[in-house]
C-alpha cells in the first residue's frame, strides 16, 4: 500500500493519511490502493488536463452507479422472495435516486474528502451523490465485487434507510419534482388539458421544464394526472 | 445436483436434462442449482398462481438487468482507460438496450429452452431478450458475480459485438424508433416547430406515440431536431 502513497512527509502524503482516515471510517476496512480513492474524491473542477482528457472522478461514478444498482437489486431480491419485480424496481429507485443519493453522502461526510476548486464551484449536494457513486465503484475495483455489496449492504443501506418506511412511503411525486425545481432553479409548468367524451371525463397533464415538454400523465381526476406526470419527469431526470 | 432434479425417467428429469445441456452450451459452464434456471427460463405465460404471486422468471430479470449493466460497465470501463462517462454510458446503452438484448437472445438459441403458453402467447422477440436477461440473474445466483461476469463477457459480448462497429455506427435515432414503432404497430408522429428569433432559426421537434408526447429535441435543421427528439424517445423507452 505504501509504495502508492505520495513523498512521506509531504503534504501529498498528508493528504493520503487523512483520506485513508477517511475511508476507514466511512467503509470500514483500510484501502489497499489509495490512488483509486485519491481519483473517486476528486471533481473535475480541481482535476489535471492531459492530452484533451480531464482527469476526474466521472469514470469511477459511472462504473459506482452500475455497480451499487446491481447490489441494491441483489439486497431486495432477497429481502423479499414474495414481491413481483415491479415492488422491486420501485424500492430500489426509492433508495437509489439522485436526491437520496445526496442526502445519503452528506450524511456519511463525503464533504470532507471530496477535492474541489472552491474559487469556482459551490459544493452542491449533487456533487456529493456523484462523488459517493464513484468511492462505489473505487471499493469495486479495489476489494472486488463481493466486498463492495458488503459495504454498500452493511455501511449505506442498512444504516440509513428503514426499509419498511421507503416501502410505505406513499410517494408525493409532484413535491419531489417542485423541491427539485425550486433547488435547480428552473422554472417548471404543469399544462392540464381536460379532455370530454361522451359522458367520461378525463385530465391530462405536462410537465413543463422552462420550455421542455417532460412527462405526460393521465388520470380521472387533477391530481391523478399530474402525479403521474411528475412521476414519468422524475423518472425521466432521475430525481 | 441431482438432487435437484426431478424423479428419474420422469418428463420433468427429461427436461432438466434437456434444459442443462442448452446451458452448457450457451454458458460453458454445468449448472448447480439446476432450479434457478428452470426458473430463469419460465415466462409467466406458463407459471402457476400460488398465493396471488405468479411463478415466473420477471424477479430474475430485474436482477440479470441489473448484473449485466454491471458487468458491461467494467467491461468498457477497463476496455477504454481513456474514455470519459459520456462514452462509456453511450457504448453501453447500444450494446444493452432492449433490441440489442433480443436479437442476441435470438442469435444463442434462447428459444429453445424458454418455457411459455404457445396457446395463448407468440414467442416475440422481447420473452427472449427478457429471458436472456433472466438468466444471467440465474448465473449471478447460481455461481456468483465473478464467473456471471465471465459468462457475460466471454460468451455474449466479446463473440456477438465488434466494438469497433460499434463505436462507429453513426446511429440513426429517428429510423431505429421507426422501425421499433412498426414492429410495435404503433402511431407514430413527429411534430416540428420551426423558431425565428431575430436572425437565427432553430427546430424544436416532439416525437407522439399515440397521443403521447415523448422525448422532444432541438437543432439548426430540422434533421438535427429529429434526431435529437428521436434519440431522447429511444432512450425514455428503452429502444
Amino acid at each position: 500500500m505504501w509504495k502508492l502513497l505520495r513523498r512521506p512527509g509531504s503534504s501529498a502524503a498528508k493528504e493520503d493519511k487523512k483520506l485513508i482516515t477517511a475511508v476507514k471510517t466511512i467503509a470500514g476496512f483500510t484501502p489497499a490502493n489509495i490512488s483509486l480513492y485519491r481519483l473517486a474524491t476528486l471533481h473535475s473542477s480541481k482535476g489535471k488536463d492531459s492530452g484533451g482528457f480531464r482527469e476526474s472522478n466521472e469514470r469511477l461514478e459511472y462504473l459506482g452507479d452500475a455497480v451499487l444498482g446491481a447490489a441494491v437489486a441483489d439486497y431486495l431480491f432477497k429481502k423479499y422472495p414474495f414481491k413481483d419485480e415491479g415492488f422491486l424496481t420501485e424500492i430500489r429507485s426509492r433508495i437509489v435516486n439522485r436526491e437520496s443519493l445526496n442526502n445519503l453522502a452528506r450524511k456519511i461526510g463525503i464533504a470532507s474528502i471530496v477535492q474541489y476548486d472552491n474559487r469556482n464551484v459551490q459544493l452542491q449536494k449533487v456533487i456529493l451523490g456523484n462523488t459517493l457513486e464513484a468511492l462505489v465503484g473505487a471499493v469495486y475495483l479495489d476489494k472486488g465485487y463481493a466486498s463492495c455489496k458488503k459495504f454498500v449492504i452493511d455501511k449505506l443501506i442498512q444504516p440509513h434507510f428503514d426499509l419498511e418506511t421507503v416501502v410505505n412511503s406513499d410517494t408525493n411525486h409532484k413535491s419531489r419534482l417542485l423541491e427539485w425545481a425550486q433547488r435547480q432553479a428552473k422554472e417548471i409548468k404543469f399544462e392540464t388539458t381536460e379532455n370530454h367524451q361522451g359522458r367520461g371525463r378525463e385530465f391530462s397533464v405536462i410537465v413543463f421544464l422552462g420550455t421542455e415538454a417532460y412527462g405526460q400523465g393521465y388520470g380521472f381526476t387533477k391530481k391523478k394526472a399530474e402525479q403521474n406526470a411528475a412521476e414519468k419527469t422524475c423518472a425521466m431526470l432521475n430525481i
